[in-house]
C-alpha cells in the first residue's frame, strides 16, 4: 500500500516550521544573502501523475547547483560519453569549490557536480556560440521539462555572481591552462552563472525532475534521455550530489539528490517520485539544513530508499 | 517477468572465458600472487530462495576486503552508531591504502571500507579480547550467514600479510597516535589480517550476503540487522565499496558492491539478489577486472539497478 | 688572496660552450619559446667595483621571476613588514605555479618568490594606481640600480603572457576570493606581466644586484634598503629562490640566488659579488640548466659560499 | 672588532629570565613533559677557542632532533652521496612528523632533518648490526666531537619514546613498504629513539658543533668531514633545520641551526662560532621559544649572519 503522502507532507511542514536550527543563508553571493531564512517548501511529483505540495512551494528560489543536473543532461545529449574524457565520475572528497584536486589530476574535474566539472559542462553547452544562445537553450529545456514557460533567470543573481565569483574564475582559468576549458573564460562563466541563476519554485522543480523518475521519459511520452542514461545521472546524484556530504546523504536518506546553495534540493525515487525541497539556510557542508532533514524524514515515513527491497514502500 | 538468469549466467561465463585482458593478480601479498588468473566464478542467491552458479563457483578464494562488510555489521551490533564517531561515511577520493587523508582529518578514516576504516572496525571488534576470540566470533558469524560450517581462514595468507603488511602497520600506528586505535597495534592487525584471510567460494559468499538483499533478515527468518541498518550498509557499499572507483562502479553497474584484492566482489540487489563474482586479475583501481565486467553485463541483461524504476526487471 | 676571477670566468664559458645537455627552453610563454638555446652569458660585479663578463653577457633576455627580487624590495619600501601579513616566508615545497598550498592556507602564499606571492607583491606595488604608474616606478627603480637607462620592457613578451597566463589568472582570482588580492585582477596581472617582461643583459643584471651584496647600499653611496632588510632578502633568495629546487641549490651552490624562466639567475655573495648568469634552457625544476651549473662551478673555484668560514675565498 | 660576547651573553640571559611567554613543553613524549620550563642556557664556542656560557648551560637536556645533524654526518661517512638516492634535500613545507609528502613522493623523505628522513639515516647507520652497535658508535662520535666522555643516553626518555612513538612507527613502516627502510622497523626505531635520547648540556652541545664552524675540522686538528660536506650540512641546517619554520628562522636569525623538541638548538656561524641554546618551552612550530629569541638577539647584537658581508661583525 502506498504511504499517505498528504499526511506525511503535513507532518514534515509542521516539523520544519518548529525547527530551531535552520542553518545559515549563503553569504558569498551577495544577492542570495538577502533571502529570508524562515521559509520552507516541498513538492512531490509522483509517477502516477499526482503533484503534492506543502509550505512555500510556490515561492521561487535560485536553483544554483541543482541546474548542474539539467546542464549535464543537455551536454550528454550533445557530446555523449565523450564528455567523460573531460570530467570524471568519482566523488571528490573535497568541498564544492576546491581547486586542489584539479592540480593533482591535470585539470580534469572529479565529477560534473562540483563547480569545476559544471564549468566544463558549461563549456560543452556553450559550444562555439554566444552565451545567450546556450542560456536560451538551457531555459527552453527546463521549461519543457517543467511544462511551465514562466521559468526565468534572475538577472540580479547572475550579475551578483559575475561580479564576485572569483573562485569560479580561478577554477575556469586553471582548467583553461590545461585546455579543458576551450572557450573564453568570460563566455563560459557567463553561461554558467546564468544557468545557476535560474529561478524555480519547488512545484516547478519537482515537475522538472520527472524524467529522472521515469527512466528518461517525459510524462508527455517523449524521451528526454535513454533509460541507461537516466539511471547513470541518478547514480551520479547519489554518489556526488551533495559535495563532501554525498556519502552521508546516501547513508541517511538513501535516494539520489542534488543540492544548491540557494537552499533547494531535487531528489529522485526511481519509478516513484520526483521531489523538490527548499529552505535557504545551509548546514556546514553547504546543503540545505531543513531540506536535508525533510528528505530524511520523508524517506523514513515512506520507506523510499534505493537500498530497500522494492516491495517495501509500495 | 523475471529475467532468465540461467541463460544470462551461461552468457556471462562464456564471455569471461573468452576475455583477453584479465587484469593483474595482486602481488603485494605474496601468498595471493600465486593464484591462477585464468579462473572466473559467479553465484547468485535470489530473494525467492534459488541459488544459481557458473564457472569456478565452488573454488575458494581469499575474500580480503569483502570481509569489511561482515566486520562492519558485527561492529555496528556491538557499539551501534557510536562507531561513526570514529569512522566517517564519505567516499575517500583516494586509493584504498592512502594515509594522506588520515593526517588531514586527525586520524578519522573516511569510511569503514578503506583499510584505515576497517582497522578501526577491527579495533572495535577486538574489544579487550585476544585476537583469536574476535577472529572466532567473526568466523562463526560468517558461517551462520552462509549456513556452511566449512568456511575457514587460510593461515598461510594471514601469515603472509602479517609479514609484509607494512602499510597497514603504518595506518594502524598512525591512528594509534590519534587514539583512534585503542588496542595494541599487533593485536588489532592480527584480527584484521585473519579476517581478510577468510576463504570462501562464490557460492558461499553469495549465500553470506543474503541478509543485505532481505532488508536485514536471515533467510531462516532471524534478524541479522534492522532494515534501516541493512539499507545503510548497502548505501556505504554503493558510495565507498570500490575505493576510488566507487563512483564509476555506481555509474556503470548501479548496484551496491564490495570488492577485495583477492578478486572477489559481493554485490547486492535489494529485494532481489545477492551476487558473488570472482576472478583474481585486478584492474588499475584494484578491483577484479572480469568480476566488474561480469556485474556490468549482469546488470544490463537483468535491468537490475537501484537507479531504475522497480517495475523494470521484475 | 682573491681568486683569479678572469681565469675562472674563462673556464666557465669554455665549459658551458661544450655542454651537451642544455635543458629545454620554456614553452608556456610563446614569445620565450623562440629564444636560441645555444647562448650563455655571465657577469660578476665585485664589491671592490670591478665588473667581469663572459659569453653572451650583453645580450638582453627576459628576466621574468628575477624581477620578483626588485618588486619585493619596492613593496617592502612601501608597506614594510606589514607585507608579511599577506605573504609567508617559508619554502613552498611545491612547483612555482602550484595552487594547492593556497587553498590549504586560505589564500596566503608561502613566500614572495612563488608566482602567487609575487602577485600579492604586485598588488601592493600597484596600490590604487594604474598599471602604467606601477610599471614606470619599477622600471625607474631597476634603471637606478643598474645605472643604465636603456633597461626596458619587451612589450611582445608582456602581451604573450597576458594572452596565455591562465594559471596566473587562476592564482590571482583565487587570492582575490580571499581578499588577498585587493585590486582588479587584470590591473594586478598587467603590472605583474610587465614586470616579468623587463629585459636585461647579464651585465645589467649583475649591476642591478649590487645593493644586495653591499648590505643594502647602492655603490653610489645611497641606501637602497637597511642592512637588516638586505640580509633578509638574501635569506629569502637562499631558502625560496629556486622554487622546489631551492634546497638543492643551497646545498650544491651555497649562495642566495633567484632564477627566472627566461633562463637568468641573479646570485649574491654578501660582501663580495653580485653575479648574473643566463642560458635559456631550463632543467626539470624550471631553473636555467647551464646557469645553475655555472654558479656551482664558480662557487667551487672561488670557495664562495655563505656556509664557509669568511677566511676561505678571501 | 669582535663584539663583546660576554656582555651580549649577560644581556641575553637577563632578557630571557624576564620573558613572560616561555612556550609550552613538548607533551607527546611523557618523559619530556616533566621538565621545568623555567630554564634557559646558552653556550658559545668560538673559532679562536674560547667557550662562553650563560644561564643553565651545564644542565643536561634531551637533544632529540639536534642529534639528526650528528647522525647525518655519520651516515654520509658510511655511504657518501648515495644517501641522497634515499633522502631529498628540500625543505618539506610540512610539519616535522607529516606523512603526506611520503605518500606523494613514494617513500622518499624530503630531507634528513624531518623525522622520516632521520629514520632513513638511522637505517643507514644501523647497517646489518644490532641497535646497540649503532648506538655505541653514535655515542662515541658525539663524545669525540665534544671531547667529553660523560655524554650519555637517558634510557627513560628512550623507553618513553619507544612506548609512545606511534607516528614514528607509522613513518618507518610506511617507508618499509617502499623498501626505503631496509632493516626491521623495531631495530631501526630502537637506534633512532636512543640517538634522540642523548643528553647534553649547552656547553657540551656547543663543543660538539665546532667541526661545522671549522669547515669540517675538529679543533684537535683532525678532519671530521671535508670542507665541502661541512658547508652542505650547514646549508641543510639553514634550509631545513626548523621544520616548517625554517624559512622564518633563516629570515630572522640568518644562520644555520637545528632544533629539537627537547628545547635545544645548535646554531653555526661558519668561521666564527658554534652556539647551543636551550629552553624547554616550544613555540607553535615545535622549536624552542626562548632559544629562538636568544639566537635572534645574539645575531642582531653580533651582526652574525651568513647573509651579511664578512667585514660586518669582525
Amino acid at each position: 500500500m502506498s504511504p499517505d503522502l498528504t499526511a506525511i507532507l503535513d507532518e514534515i511542514v509542521a516539523h520544519m516550521a518548529a525547527a530551531e536550527d535552520r542553518g545559515t543563508v549563503a553569504s558569498y553571493i551577495p544577492e542570495l544573502a538577502k533571502v529570508d531564512p524562515a521559509q520552507f517548501g516541498i513538492a512531490i511529483a509522483t509517477a502516477d501523475g499526482r503533484l503534492l505540495t506543502g509550505g512555500d512551494s510556490d515561492t521561487g528560489f535560485s536553483i544554483q547547483s541543482v541546474s548542474k543536473v539539467f546542464a549535464l543532461t543537455l551536454a550528454l545529449g550533445k557530446v555523449g560519453d565523450q564528455l567523460w574524457d573531460r570530467v570524471g565520475r568519482e566523488p571528490s572528497g573535497n568541498a564544492f569549490n576546491s581547486i586542489v584536486q584539479l592540480e593533482q589530476e591535470q585539470g580534469i574535474p572529479r565529477n560534473p557536480f562540483i563547480n569545476a566539472g559544471a564549468i566544463v559542462v558549461a563549456d560543452v553547452n556553450l559550444g562555439g556560440h554566444q552565451p545567450r544562445v546556450a542560456i536560451g537553450e538551457m531555459l527552453r529545456f527546463v521549461r519543457y521539462l517543467t511544462g511551465d514557460d514562466s521559468v526565468a533567470i534572475n538577472e540580479d543573481v547572475a550579475a551578483s555572481e559575475t561580479a564576485t565569483g572569483y573562485r569560479n574564475m580561478a577554477l575556469a582559468n586553471y582548467m583553461r591552462a590545461f585546455a579543458n576549458v576551450r572557450h573564453p573564460v568570460d563566455l563560459v562563466l557567463g553561461t554558467y552563472f546564468h544557468q545557476c541563476a535560474i529561478e524555480m519554485s519547488c512545484r516547478q522543480l519537482a515537475l522538472a525532475g520527472r524524467y529522472l523518475m521515469l527512466d528518461g521519459r517525459h510524462p508527455d511520452g517523449g524521451r528526454v534521455v535513454s533509460p541507461s542514461r537516466a539511471r547513470r545521472i541518478n547514480a551520479l546524484m547519489l554518489t556526488c550530489g551533495h559535495y563532501d556530504a554525498s556519502g552521508d546523504f546516501a547513508f541517511r536518506v538513501g535516494i539520489p539528490g542534488k543540492s544548491g546553495v540557494g537552499g533547494g534540493i531535487l531528489a529522485i525515487v526511481p519509478g516513484r517520485a520526483s521531489i523538490a525541497v527548499w529552505s535557504p539556510g545551509l548546514n556546514d557542508s553547504g546543503n540545505s539544513c531543513l531540506g536535508t532533514q525533510a528528505l530524511e524524514l520523508l524517506a523514513r515515513r515512506t520507506g523510499w530508499s534505493v537500498f530497500s527491497p522494492p516491495e517495501e514502500g509500495d
